[in-house]
Parts: C-alpha cells; structure tokens; sequence
C-alpha cells in the first residue's frame, strides 16, 4: 500500500490529470484556473481552494481574516490568468459545538472581501464536521479568450517579473507563533502580508491587457518551487538574480532580529500571493509603465528565461550560478 | 453563546443569504442552484456539495461509490433547475495515511459518473486533512434563461409530480448496515438506490423543456421537508394523496420485513434524488407523455397545490387531511 503521503500531493494530481478532458475546456488540472470557451471571444475561469482547520488555519486566528483569506487565495488565482472575478459559492463543515457567532464572523470577512473585488456570494452547502472546521470555495471569473496568460507561454530571451515584495507572509507566520523583538510597525505589516494578502487583480488583469505577457502565475509555495511550474509547462529553463529579488525593509528587518538568511523565506516561503509573470524583452516598457502607477503595486525584474529542460538557477553578484531546488539553495553556499 | 448545532443549517443559511446580490445574479442563495446570466438567452448554472467521512459516508463503503455520489448529488442539482451539466472541480482534504489506491478509486467512480453525464472534470485542489476524508465538487451547468424551473413558481391549481419511487435510499441506507430477512434481489435494488443515485439529468431537461412545470426541486430531504421549500417560495399551500405516493415492490417487501409504515421513509427518508415539481394544469399531457416515454423514469401526480401559507397536508382515501411536517404525520394517527 502506498499512502497519500507518500504518492504526494503533486503525485495524485499528476495521476488524475491523466483523465481526459474536453467539450468546451481550453485548459484543465495544470494551470492557476480551468479555462472553459463561453463564446468566440470570451471565456470563462474557475478556480477553487480548501482550508482545513489545523492544516492551513488555527481558531486563534481572527475569524474575519480567514473569510477574508479563503475568498483571497482563490481571487490570487483569477489575477494569475489575468481575469476579472464574477461569483463565488461556498461550503462549510462545521462542528457541532462551534459558536455560531465565530460562523457569522467568518462570513463577515468573506463578505467584505466580496464587496472589495465585486464579487457575489452566489449559495453553497453547509454541513457538520466531526472534527475540523472545514471551508471550500469555488470561484468564477471571466476574460477575453485571446488575452489569458497560461503558465506555458514563456520563451527563451523573456525576461521573469515578480509583483510587490516577497518573503513577507513567510516571516508574517513565524511571528504569528514567536515572540521576537523587533519595531512593532514592521511586526504588524509582516503579519497583516501573511493573514491578509492583497490578491493582485487589478494587476493582473492589466498585464494581460497589455500583451507583454508571456506566461503568468500566482506565488503561493515559493518562488522557487513556482517558477519550476513555469519552466515545466513552457518547456524551459530560468535564472533568478540574487540581488534582484524585492524584499521590504520589514522583512530585511525580520532577517536580522532572527538570524536568518534574506532569500530563504524569500524565495521559498510561500503564501506571498504576488504575481510571478514572464515578459516579452521587446515588451518590457509597457510592465514597466503599469510598476510605475500608483494604481499598481511595484513590479521587478528578477531574472530571465533561457532554453532548457525545467531546470533553475541561482546567480550572484558576480555571475556565479547554483541550482535552485523546490528546498532552497544549499549547493550554493 | 449559540452554538452552529442550536442555530441549525437553516438557520444560519437564512443570515447568510441577507447578504446582498447582485451582478449578473439571476438566483442566489435559496434554490437548488445559483443562476447567472451569460447573456440575453443563456444563463449558467452553480451548485456545491461537500460530503465529509463519518458525516455523509464511511470507508467502508465502496469508494467508486463515493466518487461517483459526490457528483450525482451534485448533477442532481443541476437537473431539478432543468439544466445541462457542463464541468466540475474538486477539492479534497486527505489524511496522510489514507491509502492512496483507495482515493484512486474514489477519483475512478467520478470519472464514470462523469463520462456518463458528458461532464469535465477540470481540476480541483488537493489538501491534508488532520482526520476525516473531505471531499468537495461544484458543478456548473447551462441552459436556456426562460426555460429555468425555480422553487418559487407554483401556483393554486398546479398539479404536485415526482420522478421515480419514493422511500428506496432510506430504505437502502438502512439495509446497508442492519440484516433483514428479505429477497436477495430486492435488497440489492434498495441498497443500489442509496449508493448510486441516478440524477434525473434528461427528465429535468425535457421538463423545462415542455414549458408546462411551474416549479421544481430535487428530493434530497425527502418530500415531507423539500416540498415545503416549493411552498415557502411559491407562498402556497400543498396537499399529497397518500395513495398517490410512488412505491416500488422492493420497498413495500422491505417495509413488510421491517414492520414499518410505507409513507415513513417514502415521505421523510431523503436521498432519494427524484424530481419533485408542478405542473399547470391545462399542461399535464405534455409532463404524462415524458412519465409515459422509455427515455425517462415513471412520473407519478402525487397531489395538487392551493392557496395558503406554506402549509403541507397528506390526504387519505376517505379524503381527511392532516398536517404534514418535516418530522412526519402523527397528527394524523
């Protein structure tokens, strides 16, 4: 018997991925969304995601913050493709002895970030648990056909762009759980990036409209295990430049007060929800220009994409490069 | 404090659906699917079901089964809108050490269910789970907008129908785990009926299609309990004839076996996913013609709807009526 655990959680879905797909399905397992034909021009997204208590979230957690997270994740997906959100449907398993209070309040927080992003609350299903609270969403969006940004579109010259800064939410759940001293302006941006991400829709929505963009993601396990997925499904490889990885001040500030290394949370922390995006290097100005507006968040070029087979790398100041695995970069150092 | 179990599902559905809508949100939360408007003719149809280990099923009932019931339900759905079902995605939440063969075998019973309906299973997201096995699936479908078949349509006069037979699944779901002394063929057909539900997909299209059903549901709670949400939308009363319930041959020996009265599980067993839906009254040939058509499963007018206040009322041969609850009819006896 093989258990779940060993097969992997990227084992299973490879094995499912297996089943064919077809009708109106221009993309299925494998992408940030499935991506369905509603007509010539426009198409359909849908994502969705599941959070487990005492997996992805604790009840000391604020109730209003994981509505609002549960709805985020799957809005970080829609952004990835470059898609507006529509509606939403959402189901619950619920303990018996749950307050119904802290229900309600979770819902308030699904709520807002509805009201936020223009999403509708559709319906869903509500059931008991007999054990963890569980939440499921599944959430639709919509975009022009000929716009969609699939993570199999990079090419060898493309330059590799990443949203905001990362490493943030990583550091933001190590202070969730321990005391450390440091300014408790930092403490509290760093802990609001990991409870309360910003799902980059606008964003995304405007890079796929400016058609510099050759393939596009969410960074949700790390940069270093994402842009593997890019790099898988475009059929090459990429390089990340160390010192052009965007950090904050809080975060650099968080690395020092813990001893840390800055690009180990950075690069495979995890649950930043910024956009990884590869560029046409013709095209660059115009992913420049959207970085550049104050209705955007920063954009930086932080490597380049070159012919290969799936592999990354790691290059320092001075030229030398190391191979970036999914674990991190110790063969580096 | 109110506990999630003192407030009730239903309780905490009807706060949740005072969230606003709005969109292209034709129907949200209160029917047995979301509605939206794709454009001027064509509407898309959602709906969710979460089936969680202890709960909903056991593992030690056939995992094909369970893949391919999470999306029955779920087709079921779609069907009682009188919808196409077009595609899915799932989620799970999986314990480490669940057998990765067994959840194969779950994701082999949804694939058959799947191809067998023409639906897509076009992704999903996979999870650990810290104890139960949780599984997830929304299901969209399409249709045609002046064809949907809403809850709150029914009006005085229409005739109450249903699909099928009532009280086998309840009967089944009880076969399942206690011995009774019955022929082996009728037990197997019970037990069937609970473990693979046949959704009434055609029967649900070529209703809507006749143009002569006002309202219609699925029997998921049993017809005591779901024919009060017609009611409730409709703002109607509704009368059963006791007579007139359809039971099939296996149940009444099942019923026989277990000293049991035959309108118990027929009227508040649940899980039988037939259709239940009214008619207009100068339109009952068109709905007898389908009941009379091998395409599609037996239709039986089981009673008539009035005006009133969202009362039920079972009716026996000598034409005395007593009220009907969720609970049952013991007012009667």
């Amino acid at each position: 018997m093989e258990t779940f655990q060993e097969l992997g959680e990227f084992g299973f879905i490879d094995r499912i991925a297996q089943h064919k797909q077809g009708g109106d399905v221009l993309c299925g397992i494998g992408d940030d969304c499935a991506v369905f034909a509603l007509d010539a021009e426009w198409v359909r997204l849908v994502t969705t995601d599941m959070m487990v208590e005492s997996i992805h979230f604790t009840q000391t957690a604020g109730p209003e913050g994981l509505g609002y997270k549960l709805l985020a994740v799957n809005l970080s997906d829609v952004a990835a493709m470059g898609g507006t959100p529509t509606d939403a449907v959402v189901s619950v398993s619920v303990p018996a002895d749950l307050d119904a209070g802290y229900l309600e309040r979770v819902y308030n927080g699904l709520f807002a970030c509805a009201e936020q992003f223009g999403v509708v609350i559709a319906g869903g299903d509500t059931t008991k648990s007999p054990g963890p609270l569980v939440l499921n969403l599944t959430l639709s969006g919509k975009m022009l056909r000929d716009r969609v940004c699939y993570r199999s579109g990079a090419r060898p010259g493309d330059r590799v762009y990443v949203s905001g800064s990362l490493g943030d939410s990583g550091a933001g759940l190590v202070l969730a759980d321990a005391s450390v001293s440091m300014d408790n302006v930092d403490l509290q941006f760093l802990i609001r990036r990991h409870h309360r991400p910003e799902p980059r829709v606008a964003l995304g929505a405007a890079l796929a409209k400016s058609g510099a963009v050759t393939a596009m993601m969410d960074v949700s396990d790390g940069v270093a295990s994402d842009l593997r997925h890019i790099c898988r499904a475009s059929q090459v490889n990429a390089v990340i430049r160390e010192a052009s990885v965007p950090l904050s001040g809080s975060y650099r500030t968080f690395c020092e007060a813990t001893r840390r290394r800055v690009l180990d949370l950075a690069l495979s922390g995890g649950e930043d929800y910024e956009l990884l995006f590869t560029v046409d290097p013709d095209r660059v100005d115009a992913v420049e220009r959207l970085g550049a507006s104050t209705d955007f968040p920063l954009v930086s070029e932080i490597g380049q994409i070159e012919e290969g087979q799936a592999e990354l790398f790691l290059e320092d100041e001075n030229g030398r490069r190391a191979v970036l695995t999914a674990k991190g970069f110790d063969h580096f150092r």
